[in-house]
């Protein structure tokens, strides 16, 4: 199975209302709830492509519970989540039904204990003796130390286990350090980190710092990969309009994806392309669009040669 | 024991942040999480008061049992509440920290089957042959038929039970016809209700119309009293500053104190007024400051005579 891990789990509303005003009285026309957080979508995304994914971070009090009913509603899904007692955080998302603009409203996440975090490394390093790959997603609750990553990316290694890392500012930083297989910023993430604005560069950098691989996203320009196998451009066939909440996810589940099925990086570039174009179409943030995901895979150019890296 | 009734129960979330941009994306500061609705409001200033209250109405799902688990650890109140599919709705009131101003983001209430809605009508029954005073509080739920105020009025005068109505619109006019012993409408509901946007006129149609007695708030200028025993105002000493929820609610909870205990209208209505003024004054929205009442009660003027009505 494929390990994706969210240390900061949430529970995603989403409010659709005619317009938002600041200091008026709204009724919400229609509320969505969903299992939320990096890790949680990347593993709804590998699911529908037929993988077999457990899902670990932490949960907590009734917006915990509400995440591992539907997480475990999900075919092909496995909750391997490590209860704390503080509660899962909410995340809102406020859609204006004109406009389609949104207002996002995000809870600190709950704080985690010493005890609770030496119990999620237990769980993990358990899962681990299971996993073909795991992926690291997304930002540390407090109370987790800012070194986490480079932990679990070090048990990973031990384990023998493919390590992704998608996060940012200094907890990427850190993890770099302890040499994941495969890092995926997005262009302000990677200038964040290596102080330059050019992605090649960056990506290069990157590589430097510790990350064996570097899948960069570039939004609508699609992606940018520097291996040691090889140097690549996968950009979607025209420019996607849409909703671009959870795109970089399902890139991430494309490349774990085609890791799992031992793909050539064109071809997982590719899908990562397809699925995340498919997700900025889909009507529904974080979904993807079956149809346009099977019609676009095809169509994803990707160039570049296997021995520049 | 004083029984409520909130059939449009909430869970009540304030975010306190910076300042609320639309379309940008906040991280929340501080959030706070209570049992909310018209009814639990009232029965929690009548607890802090000292008398015996029950709460009853709908509630259902994670939400709702959140709801549940925190008015039980009120002391004083007892859950009466009937639990139901759909999930209770949650408010969310957004703090601007810098000005105080506030975003109010309510959901829809949960749709009440017609069995959901029999069965609170039995569990309202066998509760009101051990009340001493009922009042039925806030908006309806969808499902609910809009005569159910009505209703649950004719149930309680059939019982013998004295029975206070604070709601507005239709169900307030339906609600009216049935002959309540007291209706607490603000000055919008009850023009709304009688056409005339002078108080005293309206409360006079409030009564021809069907109420025994009308209290009608006005804001920071307090509270208008008409009555078979007599017509009185009653007015703070002070303009009072602050946030305003629940102010209505802690009025609603001074009359039935004061209905409990027996005491003159004038008493009744000092004691409403100064509680209602003390809620303003709470750093916390819908809790009231008890020495600001304790100093303020024997400070508000009340006018009027007892043959007046």
């Amino acid at each position: 199975m494929i390990l994706t891990v969210t240390l900061n789990t949430a529970l995603d509303l989403t409010y659709r209302i005619p317009a938002l005003k600041p200091h008026a009285s709204h009724r919400i026309t229609e509320v969505t709830e969903r299992p939320g957080g990096k890790g949680v979508n990347v593993a709804r995304v590998l699911a529908t492509l037929g993988h077999e994914v457990t899902v670990t971070g932490f949960t907590g009090g009734a917006t915990g519970a509400v995440v591992q009913s539907q997480l475990t509603a999900i075919p092909g899904v496995v909750d391997a989540l490590v209860p704390v007692a503080a509660p899962t955080r909410r995340t809102i998302a406020v859609v204006d039904e004109q406009t389609g603009d949104t207002t996002q409203l995000n809870e600190p996440g709950p704080t985690i204990t010493p005890a609770e975090w030496s119990a999620f490394q237990e769980a993990y390093e358990d899962l681990l003796t299971q996993a073909s790959a795991v992926a690291l997603c997304g930002s540390l609750p407090p109370g987790v130390p800012v070194g986490a990553y480079a932990g679990l990316i070090r048990l990973a290694k031990a384990a023998e286990v493919p390590v992704l890392l998608d996060t940012s500012g200094e907890p990427l930083r850190r993890g770099v350090a302890a040499r994941p297989d495969l890092v995926k910023p997005n262009a302000e993430e990677l200038a964040e980190l290596t102080g330059s604005h050019e992605p090649l560069r960056g990506a290069q950098d990157a590589r430097r710092r510790g990350a064996r691989s570097v899948v960069a996203s570039l939004g609508t320009e699609g992606l940018l990969a520097v291996t040691p196998e090889g140097r690549w451009r996968a950009t979607p066939p025209a420019r996607i309009h849409g909703n671009p909440t959870g795109a970089g996810d399902s890139a991430v589940a494309g490349l774990l994806s085609g890791w799992e099925e031992q793909l050539p990086w064109p071809e997982r570039l590719a899908r990562a392309v397809a699925l995340s174009a498919a997700t900025v179409l889909a009507p529904v943030a974080g979904e993807f669009d079956r149809a346009a995901y099977e019609e676009l895979v095809g169509r994803v150019a990707v160039t570049g040669d296997a021995s520049a890296a």
